[in-house]
């Protein structure tokens, strides 16, 4: 019998995509970062974030304003990934009946922060009673800003492939709480990731950038959805990969390999998107002077294959999928 | 240390409406069965329900179809409460890695089959794994219908409280699977209950009706936050409580009293409502002509006491809080 962990999470999605009845007032559907439809004179964006512990937090590792944040975030990330703005928000928590009062208030002052740094407000959701674990799905809504959004399709052949900012901090800071080290600049990308709101509106004005994602499931797995919604092929160049130096300190004083958190690690929240090679240097230095955050051409776009290779090379895809990993991403 | 036990479901909505900022876009927020948000020209009416296995449903009783019918039916009747029409909704799943893609897929079908009666589709989510237990978070987005909609504040002294279809089935229908006792009917009543979003939209467009909500936790609880709400009492005559042939001939069999489930017995998703006495006749009058769907009134609005009593004397309300019952919903 077909299991989940058989067809992945995204095999679940492209078939339930296939399945779906859909309106016409979607115009945007399962698959992208958010749904994008249409509602009244305005364009609503809409997304949901599960994030559940054991599975995406530990409540021995993250505090409860940690946790709160962190899935707020989340959902906050996929409206910056159109280049939209949050609103609204309704957060849904499934808890034990001992869970103490005070760490639930953390958890929803944790919530209400993110959201209300991007002027989001939670209006509503639901609670419920289970056996062991916490539950909390995050659904944010937001609206387009100006006439259009991002969306991951739309890069074309020749086109720059430029990421905000640096990734992997995230990965590694799970990585160290997993094994003990000290590494508290990496455990605070860990916790309290920034979703980039402003960026994201900043560069959806720009004609010149024609596809974008946020980096939540690692660059390889979120560039392979540009790549495959755009019917085209990514080349990352390795050596252009940006390392920061507190992951760089930390994986030669452990012996990782700072590519592979890059490459592979997730929950960075990063923007990564497509412009067009010959508007990129002034979208580029535009968007340093306003955001002083630097940015790294980490690949192009071609047609001479389809899906991403690294320095030309096939790679097997090992972003993080829900369904086929063996091992919780919080596990040891 | 309080826990959630300690101050309940309602409890923790209280509080949390405390605490959590709010913005001028959002008419109404925390508390009522939907929130009402300004968007552009027009209202957004948006609700979450969580449906877990094991507190919301087994997966030995209720077939893939029967759990994502009932999920989706429970976040629609909040719509349905307000008066409103559902548009969209996200739908997020967490499974194990080991349930069937058929289990799923039937899971969706439900969804997706409640949904389009009203024609609503599915835009998006999330899925994630877990090691035990599927949870589903079904948010539904909707419109207001006119210019207004019915919340659970604003009734008046005199005003008659009125019940449409039958309540207290579900409950029956649970009791009989938890117990091997043969009851279609009712065991249909629980796994596919009907939201009543014409009836609502119908209800809202009526200016003498002046508060409504679903009937999703029991008519004691459900009248309790329309009493409470609108700073009132109500009085039930239990005389006057409508019991269903098939409610009343289970109860004769197996000795069960038909008041405890109609009062206490959640999910069945009819419409409770204060209606203007001097314009309540008219209205149902016209509401049996156009839906062929008896509606009884079950009590009266008065400002002698807070809160809800059954012929005049003070009630434990037992209705079901997620925190505070000892025993899981679903539980023998």
């Amino acid at each position: 019998m077909q299991t989940l962990r058989d067809i992945g999470e995204f095999g679940l999605i492209d078939r339930l995509e296939r399945i779906l009845p859909t309106s016409p007032l979607v115009v945007e559907g399962i698959g992208d970062d958010c749904a994008v439809l249409r509602f009244g004179d305005k364009q609503l964006l809409v997304s949901s974030d599960l994030f559940i512990e054991n599975v995406h937090f530990r409540r021995d590792w993250a505090s409860p304003i940690d946790i709160g944040w962190k899935a707020a975030a989340a959902a906050l990330s996929d409206i910056a990934a159109m280049g939209g703005a949050p609103l609204f928000a309704l957060t849904s928590l499934a808890c034990p009946g001992d869970t103490p009062t005070s760490m639930i208030e953390g958890i929803y002052q944790g919530m209400a922060s993110a959201l209300s740094r991007f002027s989001a407000v939670i209006v509503g959701g639901d609670t419920t009673r289970v056996e062991t674990g916490i539950t909390l799905d995050v659904t944010v809504i937001g609206e387009t800003v100006g006439s259009r959004c991002v969306t991951r399709h739309g890069a074309e052949a020749g086109d720059r492939i430029i990421v905000t900012g640096n990734c992997g901090a995230s990965a590694a800071g799970l990585h160290s709480l997993q094994h003990r080290h000290a590494a508290p600049e990496l455990q605070q990308s860990h916790f309290r990731p920034m979703p980039r709101i402003s960026e994201g509106q900043w560069l959806c004005r720009r004609k010149g950038v024609r596809a974008m994602i946020d980096v939540s499931d690692g660059l390889l797995q979120d560039l392979g959805h540009i790549a495959a919604f755009s019917y085209l092929g990514i080349n990352i160049m390795s050596e252009s990969l940006p390392v920061a130096q507190a992951l760089s300190r930390y994986c030669q004083d452990h012996g990782c390999d700072p590519h592979a958190y890059i490459l592979n690690g997730g929950e960075d929240y990063e923007l990564a998107f497509a412009v067009a090679a010959n508007e990129a240097d002034a979208i580029l230095d535009a968007f340093h002077h306003e955001f002083r955050l630097k940015t790294t051409q980490v690949g192009i776009v071609t047609d001479k294959w389809l899906g991403v290779r690294v320095d030309a090379q096939p790679i097997d895809t090992a972003g993080f999928d829900h369904f086929k990993n063996a091992l919780s991403a919080q596990g040891e």
